[in-house]
């Protein structure tokens, strides 16, 4: 029974969050039952979602329960197996959370699947080729539906759904435009990810001036956007929306940690007669064989090299996790282990 | 050549719309071209589009130009007719502004068409049975898509098109619940027009109390919301809208004169993963014979009775449109002429 160190939600934060609000204990694996697998993790996955379920309030989805791991995804290996369809040294992805095994069941609605990781690096299905991957994918072909011609335009674009989408978009000869905060990022999101343009949004002080830097990088109006940020951002990108445009409403980073985000002109919406849906990919699985595919040939064939912002060891979890709510990541943000 | 008295667009409002706005004219109808037919208004249309279309700014549609008659429905009377399929004594719907008397070229792209007056009073053409209903129609039916058992909410429910609204949905025995300002107002939208509740926006005083009392008007939530006014009340109802609801923005009153009227709330439209279309009526006229016929049998048949605030000649135009952008009208807001 190998030692298991684990990262528990030990309290709910009062707006911002901190690492307090996470325990670090240890406990040893249990003995498998029957039809379960031991799965020693390689990478966790960070994911700005998971902010929203610390909160006890109404949320996507049930809030992450109180002094238990950590809910979240993960890459790893089959240790031990007691399931017919799992072998030791399998790669898997699956949903084991903040610690360093776990024990799945795939027979009682525990999810693992196995991977291919020799045309594409593991880690990369919890980022480009996994749930952000298909979030972008969802967002761009299901809800923005983009004709060709179209521009779309993606916040936090230098991140891992906001360069899936780039990515997604250009192989459809779309006009991609990121918003990402800071030249480094922005620089990556034109040169590396091959976004058309990317606008700074951290070098304007108000809606109105980022909406005209918008307007350059867009010359031709938006016809969809991906809203992964909200606030001053969303407030920009509606200023410059056309005509029966679509806004796939991904995340509202903003306001996650309980300070107000509000929205100054949600009359646009109405004058430019928009669409605009919210959505959590986890409720859109008919999706994800398809997207998976996509993106799993995009990211195979190297027209697509997600970056990846790298924290080592599970003590690294919370750190990263609160630095990548505050942008402080760069690419898909995960947790090496072992 | 009959005289004809018309109200122009003098200039365009700063902040509030005044009376000083506006300015009376009089001239006389010109002869009758080949094709034209000359109309006798009965009844004037007041609506609140109009005042988003007084200003210079990008809205909906063109802005209404300065120093030409405003634009607007009419229901009138051929007085003359130089087209075969008009004769004097005609009822007709059109787009004859605020004037006594308008020249149409149906061949030339003049709207008109003959309207059936033994059952339905020709004003109710401007409303219930005209743009309104057909608004309320394609909001319900189009946008909200309302399953059996869901509960749909409308805002200025007494209005022309809140109270089409509320006998569409209540003669599809949905739960209709209205909001309106004012015990008198709310009376009628409960005891006459037959909503299952509804709550008086003015007894609270922010988004958070009204959302309480919305709670026990809407004790399974909200599926479906059918917005004419934002700011606050657009914040109450997002406080209760069920996952996956749908709401047809329609209006935005609160924010018509260049008032702030920001949304507080956005990141409910992610977390309960809403959809928000916003639309205008005549950008979808493939609807219109099909929302007519329902709208007119609602009426026709007495299901339906339709309240109207009646301003009496066309230089009463002015005061009563602006009363009812301030919410002073009570049904749906016309001028009769003559």
């Amino acid at each position: 029974m190998p030692n298991n160190k684990q990262i528990l939600l030990d309290s709910r934060p009062q707006g911002e969050a901190s690492v307090s609000n996470f325990r670090l204990v240890a406990s040893e694996t249990p003995a498998l039952g029957d039809g379960q697998v031991l799965v020693k993790h390689l990478f966790l996955s960070l994911d700005p979602y998971m902010r929203g379920r610390m909160n006890d309030a109404k949320s996507y989805a049930q809030p992450q329960p109180l002094g238990q791991v950590m809910q979240g995804g993960t890459v790893g290996e089959v240790v031990e197996s007691r399931n017919a369809n799992f072998q030791a040294g399998d790669k898997v992805v699956g949903m084991g959370g903040w610690q360093e095994y776990s024990v799945v069941d795939p027979q009682q609605g525990g999810m693992l699947r196995k991977v291919d990781t020799t045309h594409i690096p593991i880690s990369h299905y919890l980022g480009a080729v996994g749930m952000p991957g298909v979030t972008a994918w969802y967002g761009l072909v299901k809800i923005i539906d983009a004709k060709p011609g179209n521009t779309v335009v993606v916040s936090a674009a230098s991140g891992a759904v906001g360069s899936a989408f780039g990515a997604l978009a250009k192989s459809r000869g779309l006009r991609a435009v990121g918003i990402a905060g800071g030249p480094e990022k922005c620089g990556y999101v034109k040169d590396e990810l091959g976004f058309d343009a990317c606008v700074d949004y951290k070098q304007y002080k108000d809606a109105g001036s980022l909406s005209q830097a918008l307007k350059e990088a867009c010359p031709d109006g938006i016809d969809g956007y991906f809203e992964n940020v909200g606030g001053m951002v969303m407030d920009a990108v509606l200023m410059r929306m056309n005509a029966f445009g679509r806004i796939a409403l991904c995340g509202m980073i903003a306001g996650y940690d309980g300070k107000p985000a509000p929205l100054s002109y949600p009359q646009l919406m109405l004058t430019n007669r928009l669409k605009l849906e919210g959505f959590i990919v986890s409720e859109h699985m008919d999706v994800w064989p398809q997207a998976l595919q996509e993106l799993g040939m995009l990211v195979g064939s190297g027209k697509f090299r997600p970056r990846e912002s790298v924290a080592v060891g599970l003590e690294a979890a919370p750190e990263a996790f609160l630095g990548m709510l505050k942008g402080k990541n760069f690419g898909k943000q995960v947790v090496k282990l072992g």
